[in-house]
């Protein structure tokens, strides 16, 4: 992500060229030119790519140019050899007239000189690439990634390389699928370790996290007694803007500031945790990135096949699949079940919004489908 | 991107658990329970998070249980805290009953032993990483990422850090620029080097890629000399299949295969050089690495501003600008100028394509549009 709007060092492409193969000419030479009446012009010379033009186009005169070299002095159109024919050895019959300007392009009119090649908080993508290479720029100043700490709380909770679990015990997986989503919007995922529901330790390690990141992000235990307690250890470190969002998955959700670090708090289950930081925290990352605005998801409209019940009051996030009819269509099945199940996001293919004033989706509904990556 | 199924070592969640704060019962001992008339079962204990449950549940019993602990034995259902009261220590009053299964996931309702943690071919996503830690699968066998060899001619083209340029001499923008189209759908872009369109130096060049790399590409020269030669170059490595594509931009492209090595022969110009790679050659960089069905491009629906010009009989690939407006709609506005400016590409949101047999495309009709990430 560009820190700073890069300007064109000269003008491009730095000289006027031929945007097509023929002869360099004066426009007003080829007036009135047709088949019937072709103007008649001298072979004055020809222009080799990459090189300097040796001779400049005399009045009546011609020079062969292929497509991409310099416009030599005198010429202010290229006739394409298309409309051209060398009738006689040294002498171009041109058939059709050439307006000025017409068969290439001039020096500034890719970019002038000082104009914006590539802007600030713009992810650079493979034109930018070529528009800064064309430039001779092979370096930019660029938003360093916004460091993300990931706290996992939950006495439940060991790390993913734990071979023998006990009964009880869980593998820590909202930290890599967060590290995943982190990585995607430009960030740099830190892992801050497991802490068990006790809040001494939690303070201390969401305080050190606070420290060393420009964002974090504490996956709350899943019970109602770990939630209470990440949210007073949140409390003794900063404000805490809002407890709980009126959405579903994801109620139980902090949002909160500890100095100048945003910290947010996500519910236990690894699917809610999953479905409310793509919402909340991947503009977060994107923005701390240096990014006002992010580039759009994919996304496709298409029939619901089902029915989706909903409450009014709040957002539902329903996970989808997509199925691909024969005949180009596609229907979208939501994908119910238990937020405790994190394969229901891993079989998804996307999501749907169930806006919070409605109570449900009919069945043959169209519908917008965010889909993933 | 996976090799190969990656299918689950035991079952998922591993053991029966909690998905609510509540009381481990037996189901058949809340039946008939109401507000006037509620069950009252006794308190049995207690389970931990994270460790095995220390008592069964007996007849007539319930025991304490929070969200993602382990289910004890005895208990087939798990009653919300919401419908509970303790209104007598020892005894717990229950007004709503709660089906067998309520309240619980079972040990592989997640994933069963041997069920699909995640399927070969498609690029891992964050639910994916989450799985997989949550399996203990923390090193997967993925396909190499393939190498795609980038070879650029013509007579004028120099490298990107050169900072002086004689005029007629262009930097290399297109090789940049495609590097970055290979490595967003997984590739790794190998630099072969710029070469003169001289046939002998252009034939060893290719030859040299095509035992190196898994896709060859070609920014052919500009000029029509300079597209014969890269034409009579991949001729003498391999079959060519087809020379030119009812595309506009992009007309003179060449497909080919060298032994059993693609080999994409692109326009001179940049700007046309990446519309025929991202058509063509970007879904073979993704099938190279191993993932049959690309993830979707972004794309929108949105009314054209202005008439759009075609011939029938090709394919136009309009760059366009996505303008929103305030009430959330959207207009798209086409970007028309020479090919030879590569800034169009670059200032460009997305593109639509006016199919090969319209005319044309009016303004006010309704288009997609496939957005730039």
């Amino acid at each position: 992500m560009p820190a700073a709007d890069v300007l064109a060092p000269h003008a491009l492409p730095g000289f006027a060229r031929s945007t097509v193969d023929g002869y360099a000419v004066r426009a007003a030479d080829t007036y009135g030119a047709s088949d019937g009446l072709p103007a008649y012009l001298d072979l004055a010379g020809a222009v080799r790519m990459g090189r300097p033009p040796e001779v400049a186009v005399p009045a009546h005169g011609a020079i062969a140019i292929p497509t991409g070299a310099v416009i030599p002095d005198g010429a202010d159109a290229v006739v394409m050899v298309e409309y051209t024919a060398e009738t006689m050895p040294g002498t171009i019959e041109v058939t059709r007239p050439v307006a000025p300007g017409g068969g290439l392009v001039h020096a500034d009119d890719d970019v002038p000189a000082g104009g914006m090649l590539v802007p600030v908080g713009r992810p650079l993508r493979a034109p930018d690439l070529g528009l800064l290479a064309s430039a001779g720029v092979v370096e930019v100043a660029v938003h360093a990634r916004p460091r993300v700490a990931i706290v996992s709380t939950g006495d439940e909770v060991v790390p993913p390389e734990t071979t023998d679990l006990t009964a009880g015990q869980v593998r820590d997986a909202t930290a890599s699928a967060l590290a995943g989503l982190i990585r995607d919007a430009g960030g740099e995922p830190v892992y801050a370790g497991i802490v068990a529901d006790e809040k001494g330790a939690l303070t201390e390690t969401l305080r050190a996290a606070v420290a060393d990141a420009d964002l974090v992000v504490v996956s709350a235990g899943s019970s109602v007694g770990a939630r209470d307690e990440t949210a007073t250890a949140v409390a003794e470190l900063g404000e805490i803007w809002c407890h709980g969002l009126a959405i579903k998955p994801g109620k139980p959700t902090i949002l909160a500031e500890c100095g100048d670090v945003p910290l947010i708090g996500l519910p236990g289950n690894p699917l809610s945790a999953l479905v409310v930081f793509r919402l909340v925290g991947v503009p977060l990352v994107w923005r701390l990135a240096g990014c006002e605005s992010p580039p759009p998801a994919p996304s496709t409209r298409a029939r619901l096949a089902r029915n989706v019940p909903s409450q009014a009051g709040r957002l539902d996030v329903i996970q989808v699949a997509v199925r691909h009819a024969p005949d180009g269509g596609c229907s979208v099945e939501p994908l119910h079940g238990p937020s405790a199940l994190l394969s229901i996001l891993a079989r998804a293919d996307g999501y749907l919004v169930v806006p919070e004033p409605a109570t449900g989706l009919d069945a043959g509904a169209d519908v917008e489908v965010v889909l993933y990556a």
